[in-house]
């Protein structure tokens, strides 16, 4: 699955996976009340409006990016309602031919983590039928609990040819809490990437591997540092945009062959129509804001190489 | 919601949650095909198995304990329909008296962490109407990301009186690959406890918090020092039975009233009629094995007060 993104992003010429994470203020008040009157002011009627407005994004951009991070949170708000349309979300992207990254952040002990990893990844037999669950491309995992929380996702990788990226230096500003903390002389978050290096040679692709990590854009020496210690992996980049980071702060995380991360943007995108930018889309065509708020960063980006 | 907790635990004189983790493994044949002959061998038929399953044991056991925590990875296996069963159960738990922790182990950055708070422990606005989505008392919650993937939580623990379990050191063995690295002198689970103590403190119940904590049963000498450390938190003791820890090995987690941890079984309990100890019972019986487990498990426990 690495091959195949990577494969697309160069297609695309675009680095760039936009985060479908729809909450009902980004949503416009005409797409809710249609919702609405289907389904009552309901958890069903709140998933109708983001299964609506997420329907139009990707029907907007799709042809623009390789790739789309639908965020667990979102949905998962709404209840069992929510989780369905993030599965008819995740259907209705790969139908678009988009890759998907389910944002969920996943890790348990070994077991447990195995049930993600087939639920997300992987496949359930129930009686005698194989069957896939929610069926991302790939999955973001936690590695607070070490490589045995890790290792059932490596193994249906094995299996599916499917990818992870695991959390290593995150975005949000008390990320440093624990990941920066001095570890044996050096931050945790360098240990982690190690093993993610580690892990990263096991399910190897043709140039990078299916384990992947995440790095906030917002720390450009970090990225560089990091990007030496985990050489094969590629770097999802989330804080571009609505958390501060810049394209020129997102040089450090690409490798020389202008691969090695995918940057990515939700507000910034789906929720375009807001800004005063592409104000002049109106209301109506958020669809249309939200395909020239991913045009111009696609520029933005490509500029750096 | 703690306090409500620590009444129904001596009510019961029972510190013991049973964990909803089902397999299909783990469900007699007869349950299982019962759910196929309704929905086939689909996603939605092996949530049926689940529902039917997780009722009969929650029927069976209800009155002896004071909480129980379904898995979602259990769950998500099975995609939405899975998760649907998820919600269910949680209603269906309540409605039979008792308190759910919800074994999510979610941790995101702030705004998202919100939403993860939001459908778990409190409320969406859906136009007019302030709904709630899974509706668990207690979540389990991931520390990575630092305090910002905390401090959400605390809100609405605050606002709606429920309350979280924060991962300090997990059951699973490859747990000290990170929780134990050496960290400015001290395993970096201590850092995330102090943390936790500090958490603890700004959402007090009457003698206990509403922020707990996980600690594996699997290590007793580290379970005393923690229980030092984050005095005024829960600890949810998982690893009990089926990972090894033993009765005696868990009274370092109890403070000397005798409260200030819960232990966890799961296939101990709802896989007891696969074990040999209860295999009188039959596979017919296995919720009749699921109530006998769990009354030995409180007898076990009870032993080291």
């Amino acid at each position: 699955m690495i091959d195949q993104l990577i494969q697309k992003i160069k297609e695309k010429q675009a680095p760039v996976v936009v985060g479908l994470d729809p909450t009902l203020a980004l949503i416009p008040e005409a797409v809710k009340q249609e919702a609405y009157r289907e389904y009552g002011e309901t958890l069903e009627g709140a998933a109708e409006a983001l299964w609506q407005f997420n329907k139009a994004i990707v029907d907007a951009v799709c042809d623009l990016i390789p790739a789309v991070k639908p965020q667990s949170a979102m949905y998962e708000q709404f209840g069992a309602p929510g989780v369905a349309v993030y599965q008819k979300t995740i259907e209705y992207c790969h139908s678009r031919g988009l890759i998907v990254i389910g944002d969920v952040k996943r890790g348990d002990i070994g077991s447990t983590s195995a049930a993600y990893a087939s639920g997300h990844l992987g496949t359930v037999r129930v009686g005698s039928k194989v069957l896939t669950a929610f069926d991302e491309d790939f999955a973001t995992v936690n590695p607070y609990l070490g490589s045995d929380g890790i290792r059932p996702f490596l193994d249906v990788c094995r299996e599916s040819g499917k990818g992870i990226f695991v959390l290593v230096k995150t975005s949000n500003p008390s990320s440093g809490e624990f990941q920066d903390r001095d570890t044996e002389g050096r931050p945790l978050y360098e240990h982690v990437a190690e093993k993610v290096a580690a892990w990263a040679d096991e399910v190897m692709g043709k140039d990078y591997s299916s384990v992947g990590c995440v790095v906030g854009a917002t720390y450009p020496e970090m990225g560089k540092r990091l990007r030496s210690v985990m050489p094969k992996s590629y770097i999802l980049v989330p804080g571009y945009g609505a958390q501060g980071g810049t394209a020129e702060s997102l040089r450090p995380y690409f490798n020389d062959d202008g691969l090695g991360a995918i940057v990515n943007s939700s507000r910034g995108i789906i929720g375009a129509w807001k800004q005063e930018a592409y104000a002049a889309y109106g209301e109506a065509d958020y669809a249309g804001a939200a395909r020239a708020a991913v045009s111009a960063m696609i520029a933005d980006i490509n500029r750096i190489f």
